[in-house]
């Protein structure tokens, strides 16, 4: 099948499997861990293929062992399908209820997006998170992994695809994508694909972003700052900025920036550093953190870089706008959070920030959609559309508007005969 | 000033006017009323100026008649700000609340995207609409307008600007886009630019969509059906029809296509044919229809072509399953309407049309902004990501996460000192 075939077939699909029941769709979570629990052991010998074959290709440390796909990891995703079964669906809420006229009933009510492409890295365990997420909410998907993990990424959507369709889940709404070309020819799919999720390195989302129509879902840098106030609480600094930095370094949610208030910043720094020393942590600051601490100069495009590494930039602040404009200037709309006792200065830096998550007193590696308590994440969005910040399933979701009436025409309105109501219904879509 | 230098600045206005109190936006939606009634002569003058230009350049009739802002059309636009004036403020709702564990809060809450750029055509009264939503909703905004409205978007701009600042709003909130060279800039500058609203043709929001990699909320076609089935009440048909058609010819929610019931044709198209003659509308239908009406055989191009003039297409289909399945292969996804009597098949029919409007026995008109009650309307929109069918204020909104803590960090959870608690909070956040 061309990827316009896939493509056609799973928007297809998406229409049956909009209006599957919350039922089957939690039946066929259920077929597909159990599916994924009978063939472990077939997925972990194609996965080994795939492996060895990526280290006679000589692929970096860091990719072998996400491309990984052990009786461990197997477990994990399994659990997670089984724990996406007991969350609300997320299909059918009424989200809003208005009489336009004694019978004449207006609803919003939710509904899946339609056909999502999702395009991500080597990660196995991936293929599996998104593909339940879909399936929970009523999507269809195609699917473009990593080369890498070509094997295992078929076998796991050929198992997937069976399980599902078993259990009654229209055939077609999982696709899998496989060459360069056909992801290329993918971006060009409007018609029949309504949202791309890259997972991804930034240029990669930029590159789509230019490259495709169809709108985009993605997060490009995290630089994250901390920001601590001239009253910021001592036993918090160190724990809060330690956390933020090593807790998972390769993460967007970790600090890149730490801006310091500058009546404070003799009496905060010195300790500071001992404690990221001790943490492995290069640190680069501006000229006059530089007069307090021995640390090497930090250079505009410090302040604009996303180290994803043991290396922080410190910059001495006038105080709290400076610090605003800084992040607003440099930031990248991720997490940045505030250190300080007052809550009215933590009120403003949160007003005034413009990032999708604005913390007080705590790490920023709390912005996850895991933590946030979403039960799974899809991502986590820098757009200022659709959704933003750590996003659940919701981010697959859109609403549809049902208006019942009774033969009502626009004329009699327009005319004067009648009037709108528009009176707030507290029920749910009887249909 | 140049569009970047432009986009720039209405972004450095962006991030105080997001902060502003709602009472301080509400007073400069005053002040900018009041301004326009002060000055209606002088919009008047110089609206005269282009409108005579026009003449004079042979602008069609109906883009000369929108162009014209007379007194009535400004009272309108006018009594328009006042009522917004009265409207709750999207800004600062809390959507979410979060405990992740005591002490340690998450809240959802609403705030302006940040700039929007509007690109509409020459209606003037669509400028001061769109600038009175930015600023209720605490959005920048760059406009551009038609250039056969030149001087109106000038003076009307100039006049919003002084009176809004005066008013406390910061200046550059509102930037006015003139040449065609700047629109093409002002694609690219998605640093700037959160999110574009094209109000225009269907080919001019699609060149859009293809040439900025910046969010595009725009509507393509109103390719909009009313389905027939076999036991739609005879006294609903007609009227709902001729509205659907003719209430507003010109309109994207007037309906295209007939699809109707196989056995029920014969009963209900010739005084449906009698009713369209009397209303002007010409017919063109598939083979069976003109094997019972004499009219006009329609081509397959006739399924995918919006009208908007006094024509209509008919189809007889095998039921339900047919006609949805017509729907969402030639439907655009704004608003299809099913006539039945019974309440299951209006359930079915409304669950499986992709559309954003699904409506049960009324006029396809119905869908529109201020008729779903929404006070204002940004636009039709047939995305399927952020905002959906008709689209108000909150089109313009999204939202960012408070994560208000004690001094919190990640790692004691991942050691399983500590486990989330994710309770839902009944509270608004308290800063």
């Amino acid at each position: 099948m061309t990827i316009v075939e896939r493509a056609q077939e799973a928007r297809k699909a998406s229409f049956s499997l909009a209006t599957t029941s919350s039922d089957t769709r939690n039946r066929a979570l259920e077929a597909m861990a159990a599916a994924l629990e009978a063939r472990t052991d077939d997925i972990i010998r194609i996965n080994n293929d795939d492996y060895e074959r990526s280290v006679s290709e000589n692929l970096p440390g860091p990719l072998l062992k996400r491309l990984k796909f052990d009786s461990d990891k197997i477990s994990q995703v399994i659990e997670g399908i089984r724990s996406l079964i007991h969350m609300d669906d997320p299909v059918g809420e009424c989200k809003m209820a208005t009489e336009l006229e004694p019978g004449l009933d207006l609803y919003r009510i939710s509904c899946p997006i339609g056909v999502t492409g999702i395009i991500f890295e080597s990660r196995p365990d991936a293929l599996v998170q998104i593909s339940s997420l879909c399936l929970k909410s009523g999507n269809a998907v195609l699917l473009k992994g990593g080369s890498e993990a070509s094997g295992t990424n078929r076998i796991l959507s050929s198992i997937i695809a069976e399980a599902t369709e078993h259990a009654g889940i229209p055939a077609g709404w999982i696709q899998l994508v496989e060459t360069r070309a056909d992801v290329n020819e993918m971006f060009t799919l409007n018609e029949y694909i309504d949202l791309l999720i890259p997972r991804g390195s930034n240029s990669f989302v930029k590159y789509i972003m230019e490259h495709s129509s169809i709108p985009v879902l993605g997060h490009s840098d995290g630089i994250c700052h901390i920001y601590i106030h001239e009253d910021a609480d001592l036993d918090k600094i160190n724990p809060i900025v330690i956390d933020s930095k090593t807790q998972y370094v390769a993460a967007c949610n970790t600090v890149e920036t730490l801006l310091v208030h500058k009546n404070r910043a003799a009496a905060v720094l010195p300790s500071l550093k001992r404690a990221l020393d001790a943490a492995g942590v290069e640190l680069c600051g501006c000229e006059e953190t530089c007069r307090i601490i021995d640390i090497a100069p930090a250079s505009d495009e410090d302040w604009a870089t996303e180290y994803v590494d043991y290396k922080l930039s410190v910059r001495i602040v006038e105080g709290l706008a400076d610090a605003v404009d800084h992040i607003n200037r440099y930031g990248s709309g991720h997490t940045d959070a505030i250190l300080t006792e007052d809550e009215n200065t933590a009120s403003a830096f949160m007003a005034k920030v413009d990032a999708s998550s604005v913390f007080w007193n705590c790490s920023t590696r709390f912005s996850d959609g895991f933590r946030y308590g979403f039960g799974a994440e899809i991502g986590i969005s820098t757009s200022k559309i659709h959704a933003r910040g750590p996003v659940g399933m919701e981010g697959l979701m859109i609403y549809k508007y049902k208006l019942l009436g009774k033969g009502q025409t626009v004329a009699s309105f327009s005319s004067g005969d009648k009037k709108f109501t528009h009176r707030k219904l507290d029920r749910n879509c009887p249909l």
